[in-house]
């Protein structure tokens, strides 16, 4: 049995900010982790030439002010994310290039249809209020209804509705069917609105950590040091007047808070006592994740640069579906990640690992030449393969869920304190955000020690 | 450790059913069962004056053909829902009396809104495969909306349109906002369409087993004898080559198959190693239980009955959102069964046990007068408070779930089959769906060892 002031739960940027931030403050703190490894939905891997590849989470954007300061106080700097040459799109089988945000050479009613959509969900955006998104004038309006709903309304070019289909429906890693527009406008809000979200320079995919964001979690475990517990997957959280106990595998630690940070359908397998109150139960059952595969296609170098492209692709339906340079600061070696997301993500983890491999360079090489083909390393992470994040990137709300169950993202429950993206007003599906929602609820239980002592 | 041929989790009708069928055909097997009583989402208690309460699911009506044969199996007699008398519709204050399924008295706009809907319904219902509701004709445009969108596009008046919200989103026990519009149809569907689902006499609340379900469900516990163990949730479901180590509370059982018949979102608490198959692991997080309140208010006898009236009434908004008559067979003493869904419950339950109570019995005098004030017992059941049901009544579908991920609602994972009145095609969401889950899934198991031997 371990004592002290406060237990945190998940290792990834929620728990480890709200761990480390309590520490500094002079607390007491066990942090469990059911992996062996941290970093949560993030996972940093350096390779035998030691260069890094982030096999979950890995750019940042303007706006983020709290990863920024979290590297500020480790040392870690960032590099812009390559974004010379071309980008390509991907419809019908026709490759078009591109430069800035729409890809006019497409066809000039899909590029208008795409121009005037970005300018309306940014419109519908604007209304939504980050704290209560279930308070935005057409909150119920828009709730009723899926993403697939919206666009297949408003999206009168086909071209157009595929590549805004899977660009937005891929931002939650599920299918378009599936996401509530409120929680798509919310959400996109939350990051300063769609072309924040879609967008690379300037943007959500704007820079990088040198180092990956290993280079930012692991100095935070290194100052934690043996408050962390890996490998302890918690299996009940019981609270009584006096404080909690958690019980994980081999470990039980008595404190006298809780913080939950870990992806809303995890955290409903953890066994309460007393039971949580019944909306934190349905929040719970009603916030899946998605499906998502990263696959880091390693190159001696980054060919496509030569080539004139950016590396930055996006192909509705195809195994490939979209592509970005990942490349480390130094540019070497070449790094292509191609993310496939949803559906198509389930589908391709049906495949055996050859056939997979097959698929997917198969495709590179038709967007990106010979050169594609021969990778010096491949490395696949499959989210929906982690047990203990139970799918990636983010969790979304379905219909219905944001108006009904919103409110009991951010409520404690007695003792237990929740964070995790999101549960982030600001940055709600970013690292950003998940780090803004440990730092809050570090506060959140500093601010019930002073209540008490008062 | 216990070995047996087949290991069943949870105790009720399609576990017992399962484990049932499999002892009869001299198979061994345990069952497992996480609460300390049998029956699951039905709960039979016996009064002290000998009547008897469901304070679950209770009714049964045509076409539920497997509960009808299990009752004959146990020599269980069944009897008539009273449906003497007017029923009650309260719109805006405005107490309406009526006898059929349409409150005509109402407004002749509304009535013909109702009746109109129901006809579009019944025909929407005919083109969804039950087997695979998913390749119906327009499953990806119906399972892209929720109910309220329907609702709000399709039902002018608002009168007609919040009975009609009520009514069926109380089916699923949570707004109308949550439900795919494919699913309710599909759910309909599987009862034989909308005036089966909400219907009274020769639809779904026909007629009542003498005794209540325990009636049924505890010779069926008899007859299982000591393979039946009570208080051991599941955590853990390991398979191996050569079968299934399933692991409870203090019990271990090894087996050739498991059967898991629990709800979805419980199904999802339990640790499979290895990790289900993705669809599946996906489902557990997309099929959320709802919210209900099932009140039994006894009296000395139905005095409604003598005012004419049936004891059924509709009152959207009411804390009494629905109540019917629910005597046992005898008619004494008077049972008014109140039964509260979704938003409306969720808000009940945050209110002190008093409180709630007299919510309740106010709305009750108000509708059926001063005598409904003094009842001799009041049995609240609020199902979100079962730890192992994780709410009721029946697991809905979000918009995008069916289609995406239905076809895993019955496909075994290895050796683990799956039951569940949610994973039955013909009456899908009622007591005789679960038997027939049951025994469709001993059917599989057994199928599989003819398999293995030939």
């Amino acid at each position: 049995m371990t004592d002290v002031d406060f237990c945190v739960i998940g290792g990834g940027f929620a728990g480890l900010t709200a761990a480390l931030r309590l520490k500094q403050m002079g607390r007491s703190v066990a942090l469990l982790e059911a992996r062996d490894r941290l970093g949560g939905r993030t996972f940093t891997q350096v390779r035998d030439d030691g260069s890094w590849i982030d096999r979950g989470g890995a750019w940042i954007g303007p706006g983020q002010d709290r990863i920024r300061a979290l590297m500020t106080e480790f040392g870690v700097a960032s590099y812009k994310q390559y974004t010379g040459g071309e980008a390509m799109m991907v419809v019908d089988g026709k490759q078009h290039r591109y430069t800035g945000t729409i890809p006019w050479t497409m066809s000039p009613w899909a590029a208008m249809n795409l121009g005037a959509v970005f300018l309306e969900l940014g419109h519908m955006c604007k209304s939504v209020p980050l704290e209560a998104p279930w308070a935005a004038k057409k909150a119920d309006k828009w709730d009723q209804v899926s993403l697939a709903h919206w666009l297949e309304a408003n999206v009168l070019s086909k071209p157009a509705h595929d590549l805004l289909e899977t660009a937005i429906a891929g931002c939650y890693t599920s299918a378009a069917s599936e996401v509530s527009l409120l929680f798509v406008l919310y959400q996109m809000a939350s990051g300063g609105g769609p072309s924040f979200v879609l967008g690379v320079k300037d943007a959500a995919q704007d820079a990088r950590p040198i180092g990956g964001m290993g280079a930012i979690y692991r100095p935070m475990a290194a100052e934690l040091g043996d408050a962390i517990h890996l490998s302890q997957p918690v299996r009940c959280i019981h609270q009584d007047d006096s404080g909690v106990t958690v019980r994980a595998t081999d470990l039980r630690v008595r404190a006298r808070r809780a913080i939950v940070t870990v992806p809303l359908a995890v955290a409903g397998q953890i066994s309460y006592k007393p039971m949580l109150p019944a909306d934190r139960m349905f929040l719970h059952q009603r916030m899946p994740s998605g499906a998502i595969i990263k696959v880091s296609v390693v190159y001696d170098e980054p060919f496509w640069r030569a080539d004139g492209l950016s590396g930055q692709s996006a192909a509705p339906g195809s195994p490939a579906t979209i592509t970005i340079d990942a490349c480390t600061d130094t540019g070497r070696p070449g790094v292509l990640c191609v993310v496939v997301e949803g559906p198509i993500a389930r589908q391709l983890a049906r495949l055996d690992e050859t056939e997979r491999r097959r698929a997917i360079l198969d495709a590179l090489v038709e967007r990106f030449g010979r050169k594609a083909g021969a990778p010096v390393d491949y490395l696949e992470q499959d989210w929906s393969a982690e047990r203990y994040s139970g799918g990636g990137m983010l969790s979304h709300a379905p219909t219905g869920v944001l108006t009904q169950f919103g409110h009991a993202l951010r409520e404690p429950c007695g003792r237990i304190h929740w964070a995790g993206t999101e549960s982030s007003a600001v940055m709600c599906g970013w690292i950003d955000g998940a780090i803004r929602s440990g730092e809050r609820a570090a506060s959140e239980v500093l601010e019930h020690e002073t209540a008490a002592v008062g």
